[in-house]
């Protein structure tokens, strides 16, 4: 079976891009989806889940042959209760079906016995009466090694991958992430630990990845130093603040070995412009959004390599 | 309507106790709950489902006027897939209208509308066509206060509380929690954060409280002193080697301002015998475990006054 870093390497040389579309449907900014007034709370809770699947649905018809992953945030639908879970899994399948890498956003973090029990929630054994529905998962550090071995284990025997909270994208990352120790800063400690963790696998990648923020500049070199077989997953390009040139700095030559998240900019392209008309074809806002984005990280790559 | 820590010092006063029985269920330790051997996946998994919803039930019956609290653990229901978070909250619900705190350990952490998104998954509004079903949830804190802000904000609104990690009870929670920084070690920057960030209020204690290890007897003391106005949720006693002894350091001279949370000695009082056979009234022997360890943390807390 392929493992999670083939799977990626070959999705990003088919789809010509180094793109990850999160997937966060926001109930206000979504297009179309008027609802009724007068409905129960019961009626509206329904009918926003049928809403976020709908939306959700739409994204990956439309950017699924522009980008070779997805992130579905599982905040969004842990929101609406249980039941909106189920509609996760459901988005989660079809994207796999449509061939895209999915990577769950669902930060989890634990120890011991009860991280193995996240760690089946969603790289689920076949005897456990479950179906997978994804390809790797965002994990938080903060326990140390016992925190981030269930995960590796389980995610090895699945072919699947990691992508651990190195150096986060929003501002007051630096309160914890970048204090210095003896060691290095916070997040170069938790870098090295990735580094030691990694299963000694082929091929260049391994299945232990970092979330290292696209606003970061000053690190992202330095993390990259200290973890060369991690695919680095990186938000915070648009609303945050990064650009495509800095997150082009964790790329390799192939345009390997990172991912790029966009959420709101191929989400919702029309709430960034003056009209704030949602267009009747929306999924082709999205696909035209997801398009301009995918060259503008061809383009930061080329004039990086020059 | 009642803050969260005045209705866990009321609690506390009414049951005469500072336990918090966590609900951790573990499939091949219940109970009685034998399953036919032929059954297909889907039918296994429901099956699992039940058996833990009627366990968790049975334990709420067995130690609701003993103990203050409850800490259901999200991460072995996930396990089971969306259906078992619907028994989740049902559980989650009668232990509440038995009187009990609920403690959600869901660890959480992310930011901005993300964080929201979760902080309302657990302390859902009035409008969202949720029922509440939990008083507190556990909080990871490496994001910085962009990540503890979110759900301050939201469990304000709500009367409910928080337990953020500061000193988890795991031995490799020194790697980098213990790390040394110019203002302290990195637990010690979380302590001063939340000492920071805790909302004015009437009241010894406020919303925001601290997940501490009564494994690290060394920085029980230290962290009090840095946030004397935190409820301490104390895990690590028994299986992990924290004594009820440690554990009194974390309380006032009331017995407020402390839960210890024991599990598995309470949950499978049969495993640590020799007798391995699980007894027909199971709920008689929690019911036990849990006078027993009640017990064990009064005569601490008396010993520790003296």
């Amino acid at each position: 079976m392929t493992t999670f870093p083939e799977h990626l390497a070959e999705r990003v040389d088919a789809t010509g891009s180094g793109l990850c579309v999160g997937l966060d449907p926001r109930f206000d900014w979504l297009p179309k989806f008027t609802l009724p007034t007068a409905m129960s709370d019961q009626a509206m809770l329904d009918a926003r889940i049928a809403a976020y699947e709908r939306f959700c649905h739409g994204v990956i018809e439309a950017v699924a042959d522009l980008c070779p992953a997805v992130k579905p945030q599982i905040a969004f639908f842990e929101q609406l209760g249980p039941k909106a879970l189920l509609a996760f899994e459901r988005i989660c399948c079809a994207a796999r079906r449509r061939g895209l890498a999915v990577i769950v956003d669902a930060k989890r973090s634990d120890i011991s016995t009860t991280a193995e029990a996240y760690a089946e929630s969603f790289f689920p054994k076949i005897e456990s009466g479950r179906r997978p529905f994804c390809d790797a998962l965002t994990v938080n550090p903060f326990f140390g090694r016992d925190g981030l071995e269930p995960f590796i284990k389980t995610a090895r025997s699945s072919d699947a991958g990691l992508f651990i909270l190195v150096k986060t994208s929003n501002p007051s990352s630096a309160e914890l992430q970048d204090l210095s120790t003896p060691d290095g800063t916070v997040s170069e400690v938790v870098a090295d630990l990735i580094a030691k963790l990694e299963p000694i696998t082929e091929g260049p990648y391994g299945l232990i990845g970092a979330v290292v923020g696209a606003t970061q500049t000053h690190v992202i070199p330095k993390l990259r130093r200290r973890m060369p077989r991690s695919w680095f997953l990186l938000p915070g390009v648009g609303a945050q603040g990064g650009t495509m040139a800095d997150a082009a700095m964790a790329f390799d030559a192939e345009g390997h070995g990172a991912l790029v998240n966009v959420s709101r900019s191929v989400l919702f392209p029309w709430r960034t412009t003056k009209d704030a008309t949602v267009p009747t074809y929306w999924q082709d806002a999205v696909r035209a959004a997801a398009i301009c984005e995918r060259d503008l990280l061809r383009d930061a790559l080329r004039a990086s390599s020059r």
